[in-house]
């Protein structure tokens, strides 16, 4: 069996998207698996920018409904946690049964990236939860690289969620977790 | 038929997190739908951390199973965008082709609030994309809430996004539109 794999992740939004995403395809392609990626088909003009928007959504769920798993880059994206259109890709192929692999190019993990939000300025209520003291939000600390339903979705199917510590200008390009979720796929071949 | 709607937020980070969650269970009953909520089951004591975020996963899982519905509250939340796990379940319910509204409490757009992450300090490049000047990344511009998965995915399967301007200090307990989302859903029985 050959297996299909939707390759998720924020590179579309990259100065070198295409180049980004066509290192991800040749990768997939050299350890024996077919990629679906985002960019893959032309999004035909829209009269509005909404409109656009959705036909942008209708393509990428074709795509993941065609494949048989997903790899999530779960590297933090304009904040403490992942790309949101991953995290929403990576529930809709759990929620189908896929196979689910993810990865993270930063290595601190949820709890002290969240309270590297704070500046470090958390406590410990009653409860004994880790909380930010500015809003009082509680800092998830689960032993896990980002919220755990994402984490949890991947390993609960047999997955993994690869940790990474990329150079810092190179978290969002440095293909070394994404080549090690290849090889994990491939076995499961 | 009566519908069964799994309430998917960060509400249960919240230093009020249980009236929160009541409080919103209490209404959607009252708007003559079923509730299903995280925090409504306990989670037996596990051995590691991670296994406990685990078992929350599989819990929150089985209740969306069981559920016909979702509303996701998509409030920003530790950064630009909507949380992270409340997005992991929007996909996992859009998959199953389950009812899907949202809601966000803050008024500024995707975009908006993507510029003023970057300090405003952004610039079209040559093929007319807005982008961030101190990483280059895109700014998406399609006229949404939140990334286009998250919206797309709602708006196409026939639910809406409402979008509602919270005062500051209560951006995760105004409960104004997730109301509106069930007057919505309501009519959908």
């Amino acid at each position: 069996m050959t297996i299909k794999v939707y390759l998720a992740g924020p590179e579309v939004f990259l100065p070198n998207a295409r180049d980004q995403l066509d290192r991800k395809i040749a990768l997939t392609r050299a350890a024996g698996l077919i990629p679906v990626s985002p960019g893959d088909f032309a999004v035909p003009p829209q009269p509005t920018k909404r409109q656009f928007g959705r036909a942008i959504s209708e393509i990428d769920e074709k795509m993941m409904d065609s494949a048989d798993a997903i790899i999530a880059n779960l590297t933090p994206y304009h904040g403490v946690s992942a790309d949101v259109g991953t995290c929403y890709e990576l529930g809709y192929m759990c929620a189908q049964g896929k196979l689910a692999y993810g990865y993270t190019n930063v290595a601190a993990g949820m709890a002290a990236r969240t309270s590297a939000h704070y500046g470090g300025d958390v406590f410990t209520d009653d409860n004994g939860r880790l909380r930010g003291r500015r809003d009082g939000l509680a800092v998830e600390d689960v032993d896990m690289a980002d919220n755990l339903m994402l984490q949890g979705g991947i390993e609960r199917r047999g997955g993994r969620l690869i940790v990474h510590d990329a150079a810092p200008g190179e978290i969002y390009t440095d293909t070394t977790a994404f080549e090690a979720c290849l090889r994990l796929l491939a076995e499961r071949r």
